[in-house]
This record gives structure tokens, C-alpha cells and sequence, in this order.
């Protein structure tokens, strides 16, 4: 069986990049894989891990003549970069990223006249280790993969993407890419931040007197996050702001509503918070 | 081998209490238990479970004739109750209890005129379960257990303790009463607050639009506290009102502070934020 796309760019052999890339070229959906990035040790992993054929320097260089261009790298740079790749890699060629915030994405595409050619994609997936060596054939297994193709988008293409994730093991959801900034702002984004704002506060206290040996499994839990790349969530939240403070907003007024609650000693509005935080955790699974 | 404490009472025989028990029993440190408490049939669940050995329904009638009194009920229960137990339990028998905030423990202790018989523990240990049918002998294997004797304390009856929660796995750690309450309102009582917050955000917007689908790992780590009892909670934050209003003034403080930034676009301010959080995490392992 030939590959949908004989020759695919990957810009960004990053976790998520490397995975896909490894893993749509053991599915056979991608055929010949030229990664661009800037770390040339990390691109080395990836060649040496067979999750990419070939590599360069140049983002602009890797486009020219494939099938297929990948965008990889945080949204920000991405969305640099569009302009130029756009002009440079053949007029066939279909464009599609991983990113988690999409509006801005889709926008810059549109700008950059690929309107028809462009499907944006969120994986939802990832893990705490970043870089090609963490990369994972299996990352996108049993995982959510929204795809947000633009107003001018072409549904075949969009059809085209989904098969490619469905490929590497993912369900495929379409969704608005405004409407998905919205949601993820609150299903991602904000628990980002409430992880770093907790261990924050946390570290403050522990400068005063020392409380890791009382930090049990609900501290861990509850901060795994704050573990993840600093500079990936900057510019998440940057590429993301508003919706990201309306999450912050909505999340302050419950904080202030069991403030309030415990400081009057109101059972009453304590329950009602806690039953219904409790109510909607209980009903998820695990 | 003969047991420490050869009659014993068990005041609550839930989750930790009935826990205790059957650990303690197995290891020798007690003899025979009779467990009090509200639900006839989870006091014969713990019968038939091995955990106790006799129940009962008024917890007076539990501490006649014992040498050692567990206190394992909701605390503000336990400070309900200390007036008449140490009225009729044997002028020699040892206290202690199994809750989460102690100064007020330490303080009714004192009050009932059980001061040098009175030695505060709090186990760091539990699961998302409640109940006698939900007891684990192993519980609080390799889990820190905070001990702390009131001013008026007995040091021998302090090491008797000890030697209780070291012979049921745990290792202990002796702390003044207050300075336990205010380092746990950061380390156990902020996080279920935050995670409350964050389910209770997230549950509000849900309303609106659906977003069950697109909760991933990092929302249900960040979550996974609020799915516990509602109230427990309630009991544990009235009785360290103090501390957990500090200890959320200060995450708002955090919070407002990400919000800031965020809105300014301030990445210095971010990295600064972020970076704290990161390091303090980073540092604990898993």
C-alpha cells in the first residue's frame, strides 16, 4: 500500500512531533519524513530512533516538494513561520498542526492564504518528558484528537486529517476552533494554572518552615502539573489569554465562595460547592 | 507475646478507625476491641471482617473497663464526646484519636482533664472509599503518622503511641499541635479546597456547553481530591477555620498574581511564577 502522503515535512521533532511522526510512518499514511528543528542533537535522536528519514536546519528548506507539512513547534512559532512556508512549499501541499490553541492557528492560515489547505489538529495527549527521546508510537493511542478546520476549509482535507490520526490510534472529534479555545481553557488550561498557583503558594510557605516530608498523595496529585515545560504553557497562555482569564475569573469566584462560606461557617453554601465539585468529579471515571 | 493494651475502644469504627484496628490487632499492640458507632451494619461489617471484636451502640458503654480509647469519629464529634468518655472510662485509661486538626483536639483533651493521658495522632493515610467494608490492614504502611502530645503530655504515653502506629507500618513524627494544623491547612486542606474550586468552575461552564469529552489526565490528577466525603471536609475546615482561610489567601494571592501577568502579557513575571511552582514540584518525586 503506498503512503497518502509519499513525502511529509515535520517543523518541530519535539514529544508530540517525533510520536506522530513515528507513528503515521509505521501506520503507513506518511512515507518519507525531512524534520527541521533547531536543536541538530535532537533531530539525531530522531533519525536514530527511525521516527524521521531525514533532517535540515532550514523549516523552509524541509517543505520544498512533499505532500504533507506538519507544524510541530509551539503555536507562536508556528504561526511566525506560516507566511514563509506557505510561499515556499508546493501549492498542493495540505498543512496541518498540533497545537493546543487553534483560533490564532487557523487565523494565521487563513492570513496566509492556505484557508483550503490547512486543518488544524489538538492531540490531547502528552506526557512529562519532552524532546524526540520521549517520543512514543503509541502516544496517541485510545487519545482525543479535535481537528479545526478554518471557514474556508476543504472537507475532504479535513477528512484527510482525521484519517491520519485515526491511523495512530486516536478518535477524532470536529470542533470550532474558537469553541475549542473556550472549552480547553477550561478543561486544561485552568488546571495548568491552579497546579502552578498551588505549588506556588505551597513553596512560599515551605521557605518559612519546611513541609515537604507532610506533603502526601492529594499535594502530588493535585500539582502534577506544575511539573510540565514552563515555556510551553507561556506561550499557551499567551496565544490563549482571554479565554484563559475568563477560566482564571470563573475558577476565583468559587475560591472566593468557599472563602466566604468557611469564614461564616455557612454549612449550608459549603455543601452546596463541595456536592456539586464532588457530584461532577465522582461521575468521571478514575 | 501479651498486648499493650489489652481491652480496647474503637469510638467510629469507618475507614481509618476500622483500619487501625484490624492493623493493630494483627500486630500485637492491642487485644480485644469494641467498636461504637452510629451504623449497626457497618460496626458488623467490621465484626465479620475480623477488625473488631465487640460492638455496641453508645460509645460509654464502649470505654468501661479499657485501657486504651480511640477516638475515630468526625473530630468535632470527638470533642462532643470527650466530657462523658473521660468521666467513665478507667481514671488509667490512654486517649488517642485519628483526625486531621489537632489543636482543638489537644485543647478539649486538656479541658476534659485527659492532659497527660491524651496523645494526638494523625495518620497521612486514607482512600477515596469510606466505611468499615472499605478497611485496610496495610493502610498505613511506609505513611507518615503526626503525633501530637498536648502541653500537659505524658512523654511515656507519647512513646506508647508511637510505638502503636510504628507497629502498624508507619513511621511518626512528633509536632506541637498548632504548628501541625497550620503546615497541614497548606499541604492536605488547600489542595481539596482548590480542587473543590477547580470541579466546581469546571462543572458551572459544563452547564453551558458540554465538556466531559475533553477532560484529560492533568483535569482529573488536579481533580481527583473533590471526589472525596463532603462531610469530612466540612468538619475539617471548621475546625481549622483559621489556618485554611490564610492558607487560601495566600493561593489568591498566586492566583491573582498569574492572572496579572497573564493579562499584561508580563513574561518575566510568568517565567518567575511558573518557575517556583515547577522547581517545588520537580523536586518531589512522582
Amino acid at each position: 500500500m503506498s503512503a497518502r502522503w509519499p513525502r511529509c515535512a515535520l517543523i518541530g521533532a519535539g514529544l508530540i512531533g517525533a510520536s506522530l511522526s513515528g507513528a503515521a510512518r509505521r501506520s503507513g499514511m506518511i512515507g518519507h519524513v525531512k524534520a527541521a528543528g533547531r536543536s541538530l542533537s535532537n533531530l539525531e535522536t530522531a533519525v536514530i530512533a527511525d521516527l524521521v528519514d531525514a533532517i535540515c536546519e532550514d523549516p523552509a528548506e524541509a517543505v520544498r516538494d512533499v505532500d504533507l507539512v506538519i507544524l510541530a513547534v509551539p503555536g507562536v512559532r508556528s504561526i511566525e513561520l506560516l507566511p514563509e512556508l506557505a510561499r515556499v512549499a508546493p501549492p498542493t501541499a495540505l498543512f496541518t498542526d498540533v497545537g493546543s490553541v487553534k483560533a490564532p492557528m487557523v487565523a494565521a492560515a487563513e492570513a496566509a492564504g492556505l484557508g483550503a489547505r490547512f486543518v488544524g489538529a489538538h492531540p490531547l495527549a502528552g506526557k512529562a518528558e519532552s524532546g524526540s527521546a520521549a517520543a512514543d508510537r503509541d502516544l496517541f493511542v485510545d487519545r482525543l484528537c479535535v481537528l479545526t478546520p478554518g471557514p474556508s476549509g476543504d472537507p475532504a482535507a479535513a477528512e484527510d486529517i482525521a484519517a491520519l490520526w485515526q491511523s495512530v490510534g486516536s478518535r477524532t472529534l470536529f470542533m470550532d476552533a474558537q469553541e475549542h479555545d473556550r472549552a480547553l481553557s477550561m478543561t486544561s488550561h485552568l488546571p495548568q494554572m491552579t497546579a502552578y498557583a498551588l505549588s506556588a503558594a505551597v513553596a512560599e510557605r515551605n521557605e518559612e518552615a519546611s513541609l515537604e516530608h507532610l506533603l502526601a498523595s492529594g499535594f502530588r496529585d493535585t500539582t502534577r502539573l506544575a511539573a510540565s515545560n514552563t515555556d510551553m504553557w507561556k506561550a499557551i497562555v499567551a496565544l490563549n489569554r482571554a479565554n484563559v482569564l475568563e477560566g482564571l475569573d470563573a475558577f476565583s469566584v468559587q475560591v472566593n465562595a468557599i472563602r466566604e462560606a468557611v469564614a461564616a461557617g455557612d454549612d449550608a453554601a459549603l455543601t452546596e460547592i463541595f456536592e456539586k465539585a464532588r457530584r461532577f468529579r465522582h461521575e468521571l471515571s478514575s
